[in-house]
């Protein structure tokens, strides 16, 4: 055992190879890998490391309560979300009480946006804690399609589809650069609001980048509204480019 | 040699074990391998990546001209750093035309505000291209900290210092997430905004993240306007967690 110590480590987009050194390290140093996964789900996390899992060490998969039949700002659905975090952290605490180092792995990069920082907020304060940084899924976007995203002074966005039409669209026309997440059942409205900002012509659609199953295309060509979770809008800046 | 090839190769935020596995490959396997470097400086980028540059590799280092004299919103020198990127484009170029590939080494992620770009966007529709994206210099800051800087549905932006400070004010309030880039001589006016948007008390100041001669703090408990070129100000969101 390598003593308590609770270490996110960020998995980077999809393709393993953009896994970083130090998380390489830190897979190969873990008494436990923990991961975030949907119930009847393969984590995407673990199939992103899978090659590089100690042979033998003992995994921790988290499985997320099924809550599809509850509204996302519900009540109900927040409390379910809240306690399976804290059963989470209790579980992943047992370890660390144990004496066990356990590494969560995580698409992208821990802190921003990911499932880790559910973990991190609960248990960094008691335990020895780190940060293993990765690529970013939109990193892994961007640079699958060669598109320069942001510039010198440019202004970048990061928003969540499930803003309303008219705060897109003001936000669209407020930024040089923009990445749009979460599309799911939004990607019209997305549409929409970057065709209103005058946006839509420089728009791309990107999904599961860096994986075999990537796809890319002017979102403008896109003809269905249909967009899985591993997709997202960019809309590139620096158009003052020499 | 390997065929004409442009890569560009993210490097990460300063620590060589933040370089992925394919940043490796690539500078394992490149003819030469080429970064920006101000006259009389080290090149950061190849600070980082020394440890993986093949032994007798050949290296073609791009010297900025110096050009502090000119107000950098002159036409001259406007003129002076394209001429510039045009010529090491053409530097390049040569390498490429004689059947060599050529990593180009950036650090953070290429095409997020990295110097490749300038490369990219003169080359990339003439020769077989390919980006390895990096971590960023953010993620590498924020994760130093231990900081979750965006979750669920946040906005999270990136602005440039160099904007008054009416505008950093109206943006600081405008967004759940910010991180501050360009520091230089404008922390006090970002402190000032901070300030008037009612978020200096989240705010973090963060210098050289990843490395050994990091440095942070609250940015409240910053009491000089000193910020080196590697130092952003971070704005955490997530004000809901649970």
């Amino acid at each position: 055992m390598s003593g308590a110590r609770l270490i996110g480590v960020g998995v980077g987009p999809g393709d393993p190879e953009l896994l970083t050194l130090k998380a390489v390290r830190a897979l190969a140093g873990a008494d436990v890998v923990a991961y975030f996964a949907k119930a009847g789900n393969d984590s995407n996390a673990r199939r992103i490391a899978a090659g590089h899992l100690r042979a033998g060490v003992e995994e921790l998969p988290l499985l997320y309560p099924v809550t599809t039949e509850l509204p996302r700002h519900a009540p109900a659905y927040c409390c379910a979300i809240r306690d399976f975090h804290d059963a989470a952290a209790a579980r992943v605490s047992g370890h660390l009480d144990a004496g066990r180092s356990v590494a969560v792995i995580c698409e992208g990069d821990p802190l921003f946006y990911g499932s880790y920082m559910h973990l991190h907020v609960r248990l960094a304060a008691r335990y020895p804690a780190e940060i293993v940084p990765g690529v970013t899924g939109m990193s892994g976007c961007w640079s699958s399609v060669g598109t320069p995203i942001a510039q010198g002074d440019d202004v970048f966005v990061v928003l969540p589809a499930t803003l309303t039409e008219d705060e897109l669209a003001r936000r669209f026309a407020d930024a040089d650069a923009a990445v749009v997440m979460k599309l799911g059942r939004h990607l019209d409205k997305v549409r929409r609001a970057l065709d209103r900002a005058g946006r839509l012509q420089r728009a791309l659609y990107v999904e599961r980048a860096t994986t075999a199953e990537a796809v890319a295309m002017p979102l403008a060509d896109k003809r269905d509204g249909a967009a899985p979770y591993f997709s997202i809008v960019l809309v590139p800046g620096w158009e003052a480019r020499p």
